[in-house]
């Protein structure tokens, strides 16, 4: 059992983790955020959200983020959006990679964007049909994919069938979302032998929470799959739903701590990776999820 | 890789986990706390501590609360003892077994007792003598065995070292002591190796820290390499001594919740065990770790 030799790691901390925030984030302070995790070594930033600004009122300024931002060489700087518009605004502004987003459940699907899984497959096939003729990289983000709040255990055959439909598509890399920290390593094991069996075309990367303390062992469980690209949140930031305090993402530095001590290469600076949580932390309300950040690394 | 189907969890939290609280915990509370937790289903409660009274004063109180515990029948009672004095009082009350500490580590050791490792083997022979002649169980622990905060990483060898001394004197069941959550999957995984291949006579038990979020994925390893018996502390109680609002023990909710999801039968009742979590947290300042008491099981 060979776990990789090194992993990649995308930050989501900027817009998944700060759309979550109810406090209202400055655009500057959002810019600082980038910027600081650009010097950590990471090359995957997910920067910003090209969504409604009613729904989602912390992304309303996303295109002055994406114009204020320095953008390094060999970082990739990527844009989630929902649909056909979204997409177009990405594709003017000119990011460097989309992701589109989808749930495995009904039930998530329709409080999320008020379609069924089936119905929102439409609009994934718009923003891949603008990701085409924009020549920019389009990557999937499937949601609920280890438990869904309302509609309970999702079997892997229901993850396969949505996966077959970004598949056809065109999407060949797809993230799977513990959207509220119901995965538990007998579900991720079970989530990915059926993906690796099933669509074997389709490159894996695992979201996870750790709403329920699974997060890391859970992602040791996909490593030991073989699965090599992960998200994560600087600071743990963009808590639960549940309950003040709980938490969501798995925090950025507690997976690179992790990994680097079990000598999986992720070429992120711990240090500078710290620094950034410090000024995730200078803005967001409330102490913030991350382990390592409270206790420093191991040998410190 | 098979799992175990099945584990016992040694509750620690009236234990390990007050002891490590600032503030003054009754008698009342703490026998409130272990009759709640008599009632969950689990088997093994380490109830109290005979220790110096000056050393940790919470613990002063240990043979009051060991009189007004109810004892259930089936379920194992035990005391922490330091030293002869201490096992003489565990013997003298009657504990159903004894636990005796020493650390993998002389700089955790000289500043836990003011001896180093080989010195207090002395007192883990006493202990052992009083043991034995009282026809009490004696199980052992090996605090900092995946790392020390004053002496930085211990050699697997070292842990094994230090087992042997204990298991030539007669201590046959030994935990390891995450003590502040140096541990990950890759340290877990050598040191289990090492004590099997070395002392193959000494049955294993983990006790592990979320201190930097690896406590549930260290599980997970040890039960990969076939470990059935783990610590684990009611509501997370026991902080870490980095930083306030930091995580020591894994909460024994999380554990029950993650164990039970991957069809490994742990015994115990979650929804009982969440209500002795509310009772820790009525006399607990600040909000207690545990992740599950927060967001709830993952289908509630």
């Amino acid at each position: 059992m060979a776990l990789p030799t090194s992993v990649r790691i995308r930050e989501v901390g900027p817009r998944d983790g700060i759309q979550s925030e109810k406090a209202e984030v400055s655009t500057a302070d959002k810019v600082k955020l980038i910027d600081a995790l650009s010097d950590t070594g990471l090359r995957l930033i997910e920067a910003v959200s090209f969504v409604s600004p009613k729904a989602i009122p912390n992304m309303a300024d996303s295109r002055q983020v994406w114009e204020a931002i320095t953008k390094r060489e060999g970082i990739v700087y990527s844009a989630l959006v929902p649909n056909r518009k979204g997409a177009e605004i990405a594709a003017e502004v000119g990011v460097d990679s989309m992701q589109v987003f989808i749930a495995a459940s009904d039930g998530y699907n329709l409080r999320n964007v008020k379609k069924t899984v089936e119905e929102s497959i439409a609009d994934v096939a718009e923003v891949a049909e603008v990701a085409r003729s924009s020549a920019i990289p389009l990557e999937g983000t499937i949601s609920t994919a280890f438990g869904c709040p309302y509609d309970g255990d999702i079997a892997p055959e229901r993850v396969v069938e949505v996966t077959r439909w970004m598949s056809e598509l065109g999407i060949r890399t797809i993230s799977y979302g513990d959207t509220t920290g119901m995965g538990t390593p007998r579900r991720v094991r079970e989530v990915i032998e059926a993906l690796r069996s099933d669509t074997p075309e389709v490159e894996l990367n695992m979201h996870f929470h750790d709403t329920r303390g699974t997060g890391l062992a859970n992602v040791l469980t996909a490593l030991e799959l073989g699965v090599d690209y992960f998200d994560a949140s600087i600071g743990g930031m963009g808590g639960s739903p549940y309950a003040d305090g709980a938490t969501g993402n798995i925090a950025t530095e507690d997976l690179v701590h992790m990994l680097e001590d079990m000598g999986i290469s992720t070429g992120v600076d711990l240090g500078a990776l710290l620094e950034a949580a410090r000024v995730a932390q200078s803005f967001i309300r409330g102490p913030l999820p991350s382990k390592v950040l409270k206790a420093g690394p191991r040998n410190h």
